[in-house]
């Protein structure tokens, strides 16, 4: 048995113009790998017609085609009118969902103080669908459509992200989709996440351990400067998926910090919280971008307590506490800067543990003794500390990308170290 | 004379898995767009042979194919082999080339302690090119391609954003893709960026101003909370563009903020900068967000000298100074506080200017009075202050994401608000 073959197409002049990285693509993509049906490829088209129906037309010849986008009320939004014709259907009016679309759109006709007139016709069009297609929701006055053809299932999804995963979970659940679903095998899934490996490195540990085969596929993904790793295995391959994620893990037992998908800022949140502890950050070259990975975690407020963004150096001083002394003898971006900082988040924002980071993010501000991507990292607990000095690669964005990124990871370490040492 | 097609094919099993968003085909469709070309479709791809192959076909119909990844040298790195297969040419190793990649992997070999007999395979299969491939340049051991075909050209990129940038400049310059380019025409371009207005706004605006055609087209791309214009017109209607130009900017001009493309965070530094002003930000909610925008920016240490992110209450009253009264009467969101979070983070860190923000960005926190999504900003300056009240939509980034948005809008207006009064 064959995996049945998915194809997401996504539509947006936006996006084939190069305006904007497509999200749902991925999304789609990705539902599609959890549901064991092979993810064969994604499109992009505009909104030139005979562009997007011959992408249609390739969708339909997979069995599950999903589409994203191009269903809004005006004439260049053609997905419907188009996977009609791919399909072979007549387009048909919809009463009971014109109904639902005109009561939305006289609400926005009244909020918006316009005649409901100028919303008739993009009702009308809204509502009429290609024959035979099943109705799964609305997204403001755009429908959610599952339409079954000769040997395929197609989905459309509005454009807009979060209305498209919205909208997903009732045509997921439809039974066209189901059937598909049914004929796929959902794969058995490990996930490994590492940090401080090379991409390489994580290859040939998968590698030596036997690699993939024998009903496992692997995904070895650099993201956000950490190794994700996820396994994939057939049923039976189970076992196999099994041992081979423990190998793995033993291999690269110093790197590997999580078995699911948490982040690393959630991990460090975690920490705090089973240990009581408060947390703060001082931050220089990061500009804030550590507290903000922090305060991305909804209810970290009870262990985050605030961060000093210390740009210029009186505001280390007048803030941080940072010795005069200390700046004009070592410089801003030292390792003695670094732990003064620490200590002077712990003591000045009340936390239990502080990280620091001082660094030269660029593209000006090198010299020779401090060159660009020189950055001082510190990290200060109650039973502790952990400093670290990093010389980062890339441009400004990616120096200050990846400090953060090993800053949160310092953090993590300075937690994990005690952790199994209390009683 | 129609405009030449271009196609966009990226290859890479993490983006058809969903692992990853792709940033070439974005990159490398806006490229296409700003050469005259026509961006037709972004096909993206997994490493499967079969379906790899059918994408190089399909792009070797269009005038100009630019391929993204697939190009390194293990076996599932299978570019190069399916293009010559799609192209109907031979597979030769070029020598030279061999000696170039020999030459970087025996560094390679060296820095890991491996033996260069492990790179051997892999230098050889690097080396291999469809019989007429022009070597364009080398990131890492992965050549970059350019190859003629009938009738269309290729051109053959390695899969990391910054490689592929880097080596898309010699592919420009090659003589067959100047031969592409040379039959298309490049558009003129005129920019608009909009904040407080909707997308729909902005389209009727464009429409009740004469709208697309005549050699006219538009894109308005909601991005970050902004609506981007960007209109592009054929040589012979650049009056016309100007005069559309010139009437959206009318039409619009109270939420008119840029005619270039500068992010909002560099229009403030400019402006600060300018004036002499220093700036600080004070950040509840927000988390450190507009920090990190601010100091994105190269430069901004000249104008921005830090930030307080006040999470918990006590931090608020201890290195902000906001009264603890004005903290239990008004609670931590409300104007009240977030004035005094402005003046304190202007004292406290000796700015010019500031600008605070607090509020509930959910999911938890919210009450009848206080909803999550209630946001208070405060921007003040030498000459004056500008509070803002808002309700924003969506789940806990996206509050977030448009708060800092938000605020930097508000810094932008107190800023420009006494430009046209000063001597």
């Amino acid at each position: 048995m064959t995996r049945p073959r998915g194809v997401v197409v996504v539509t947006g002049s936006e996006l084939v113009r190069g305006e904007r990285s497509d999200l749902n693509g991925p999304f789609l993509a990705g539902e599609l790998l959890r549901l064991g049906i092979e993810p064969a490829r994604i499109l992009i088209v505009g909104d030139d017609a005979a562009e997007l129906e011959e992408a249609l037309r390739e969708g339909l010849r997979a069995d599950l085609c999903l589409v994203s986008g191009g269903l809004g009320p005006t004439h260049d939004d053609r997905t419907v009118e188009l996977l009609a014709r791919a399909a072979g259907r007549e387009l048909v009016v919809d009463p009971e969902l014109e109904g639902e679309i005109e009561r939305v759109s006289r609400g926005f006709a009244e909020r918006l103080r316009r005649p409901y007139a100028d919303f008739e016709t993009g009702v009308r069009k809204q509502a009429t669908l290609p024959d035979g297609a099943l109705v799964i929701g609305v997204a403001g006055t755009a429908p959610g459509l599952v339409l079954e053809t000769d040997g395929a299932v197609a989905v459309v999804l509005p454009g807009p992200p979060s209305e498209l995963q919205r909208l997903w979970e009732p045509a997921l659940a439809s039974a066209p989709v189901q059937a598909v679903v049914a004929r796929a095998r959902v794969p058995e899934r490990r996930v490994l996440r590492f940090y401080g490996a090379g991409e390489s490195t994580v290859a040939r540990a998968l590698a030596e351990a036997g690699g993939e085969g024998d009903g496992v596929s692997a995904t070895i993904c650099a993201r956000d400067f950490e190794i994700h790793v996820d396994l994939f295995a057939e049923p039976e391959a189970r076992e196999r998926v099994d041992w081979l994620a423990e190998e793995l893990a033993e291999r690269l037992e110093p790197h590997l910090f999580a078995r699911d998908e948490r982040r690393v800022e959630e991990l460090v949140l975690d920490l705090c919280r089973k240990r009581e502890l408060t947390l703060a950050t001082a931050e220089s070259c990061t500009g804030g971008l550590v507290a903000a990975r922090l305060t991305s975690v909804a209810g970290s407020s009870d262990v985050f307590r605030g961060a000093v963004v210390a740009y210029a150096n009186d505001v280390k001083a007048g803030e941080l506490g940072v010795p005069e002394e200390l700046l004009e003898r070592h410089g801003a971006v030292s390792a003695e800067v670094a732990a003064a900082m620490a200590a002077g988040a712990r003591e000045r924002l009340g936390a239990d543990v502080a990280l620091a980071v001082t660094g030269v993010a660029g593209p000006g501000g090198g010299t020779p003794e401090k060159p660009v991507g020189l950055v001082y990292l510190h990290a200060e607990g109650l039973e502790g500390a952990r400093p670290a000095e990093l010389t980062l690669p890339g441009d400004r964005a990616a120096v200050r990308a990846r400090a953060t990124v090993a800053g949160l990871h310092l953090l993590r370490r300075l937690l994990s170290q005690f952790r199994h040492q209390s009683p």
